[in-house]
């Protein structure tokens, strides 16, 4: 695994760490790769219940390393293109992780930094952090899904502002705008996150990354399509030990324990 | 009519009940087709103007029946999902019924009784009533569009936190996030929604049977799309003698009288 | 350009005014050719840099004019259907402009009104002024993308209650809502507008057109197609002398100057 990316194991709970704290964690080019790898190597160990993703030192990301995007223009236009699909796979490799991803922000994440930790499935943010998607200040324009992920959440007058703009976005105000899980005192969000994330890793495994599925495709699909995809997934839910152990110790008026039936194929 | 769903009027107001109160009004096999049966019956009877859905006692729905859903693994997939698609055909009862429906939620709405309660075209809710998502906890994953209609108001980092925990929500915080049209004290919810549903009732029938597919329409949809269903609406609404008793009215300063339309085909 | 659209500079920004003072300016028939007409003639002019929308006097919009609308049931579906699209070119023309497009709204915006400014890119309002969807009172349905804007921001249970009901939103209310940029004293929409406008145009105007193009994009695409268009906007970002002289501003820690940029060709 690369340098650019830390990895750390706290019981159940995957801590994966963007690291390149000189620079507020600006995106080194080694983070494209050394990310989906640590994904796919947490998403393949049955030890891994959920997935905690930070930034090395007191800040989450800053975004694109300025001093490589100004010789972008040097290359042809295919190239760059190109250079781009490295922060795509980057978003796609969180969101096509099986287990839940959740962010834990301190200090602040701009321009493609925000859009990393809004592509995770959920969001724990220091009080006095701040976003913003930063890129026009530059003279340059939003990547990394960050105009898709505001807008499952924000309105248009107001995504408009904050992209035209640059502004930076207060966690509270995050917060009162409904993206972020936990709100924590300055230094206590990877605590918090830890916390969250060793709680969902108790939770039923192959429902929960069911449930992830179902979460990222109900923002701009069809009704019919969304009910059809939570038809498909209930089915495969029902036939799961997962199901006989959450039903049955509902039914028993016990505590299910989903924790034994993880990385087991099914009875069944 | 199934004994599953009750049926009274009151004044312009269908109400129906939901009928299983020794479990807290969890889905009976009956609802499946009584409740379209009873939205149908409502439709088609031009005294009435507007639909309240609730539950029998202090419970809106508990959700699905575990002890049936416990013998769905014994079951062939074809047959689950033939199973699941009882609760398909009552959401898009509801969704489809011409006259609005609004959903008074006393105690509260987990499981299928939130995307049911969702489904509605309006909701009213108890200050005491609480929602959850609540699959996950018996190793579940939504269905009967909760993800689809939660995705309509809440950010995907609480949706995921919802669906992933089953975690209460407070009818508190699901006022906060936007989604609750009026909220009672205990006991009133059933009381207030027939109140707005008498008020709407004396709207006009027909234009209010195509503002709700446009609502329905609105999320997801393409702008040009929503914009063309928006104009073949307004020209029928044009021609519609509601309109004339409308604009009529407005142009003479008196009130406009839709309630005598109702029910009466177009004097053109 | 029609007497139903003032026009009128200060510094970089054009103030476009509906004029029909008369009746709260009710929309005349002008305004459907004469607003696309001055909003193509400020994209066109290098000395814009952004643009504010208001009414005549204390009014944003009262809507559509219903001594004419009493008449549309005269003519044929088709003719009703071809006035109609006078509106929906003008909404079209506000969303087309490459230029941002800001609403200062005073007294009150309604129907037709509310979707002209809900299709601004930003919205300020009065603190005094209030919204309504109107057109239920008069027996009509909404149209000009009403329920496709409200949609952006509205919970469908909330969206369907405006809708239904035609009842006044506050100003505190919309902003709560979260659609409102500005909320001000009575009086100060349109200064404040202003303001904002004059703060917009000193940023880059090619990067502007491309995140107005991105945040009309974002809602209810699917993510997959809003990162590829990111991309190749970002692309075109990157090879333009805008970020040249942001990002070298940037590294030289001195202020960025887009405005000398405006209106030239690339030098690349």
């Amino acid at each position: 695994m690369s340098a650019a990316v830390l990895s750390r194991q706290e019981g159940a709970v995957r801590i994966l760490i963007n690291n390149n704290p000189a620079t507020r964690n600006a995106i080194m080019p080694g983070l494209y790769a050394g990310l989906p790898t640590a994904l796919a190597a947490a998403q393949a160990d049955p030890e891994v219940g959920a997935i905690v993703l930070t930034g090395a030192g007191d800040f989450f990301c800053s975004g694109g390393d300025l001093n490589q995007l100004a010789t972008r223009r040097e290359l042809p236009l295919a190239q760059r293109r190109e250079k781009l699909e490295g922060l795509h796979t980057l978003i796609r490799a969180i969101r096509n992780c099986g287990k839940p991803v959740i962010a834990a922000v301190e200090g602040g994440a701009a321009g493609a930094g925000l859009s990393i930790a809004l592509a995770c499935d959920m969001l724990v943010v220091a009080r006095n952090a701040f976003f913003s998607v930063a890129y026009v200040k530059v003279g340059l324009t939003p990547d990394g899904g960050a105009t898709a992920f505001l807008a499952e959440f924000v309105s248009r007058q107001i995504l408009t502002e904050l992209c035209l703009t640059g502004d930076r976005i207060t966690s509270e105000r995050l917060h009162a705008m409904g993206a972020v899980n936990r709100l924590t005192d300055q230094g206590a969000a990877l605590a918090e996150a830890v916390a969250l994330a060793a709680r969902l890793a108790t939770g039923p495994a192959r429902a929960s990354a069911r449930i992830k599925t179902l979460c990222l495709h109900a923002y701009g699909a069809d009704l019919e399509a969304q009910i059809e995809l939570e038809a498909q997934l209930m089915v495969e839910s029902q036939g799961d030990d997962e199901a006989t152990e959450g039903i049955g110790a509902f039914l028993a008026k016990r505590a299910a324990d989903f924790v034994a039936l993880r990385g087991k194929p099914n009875a069944h």
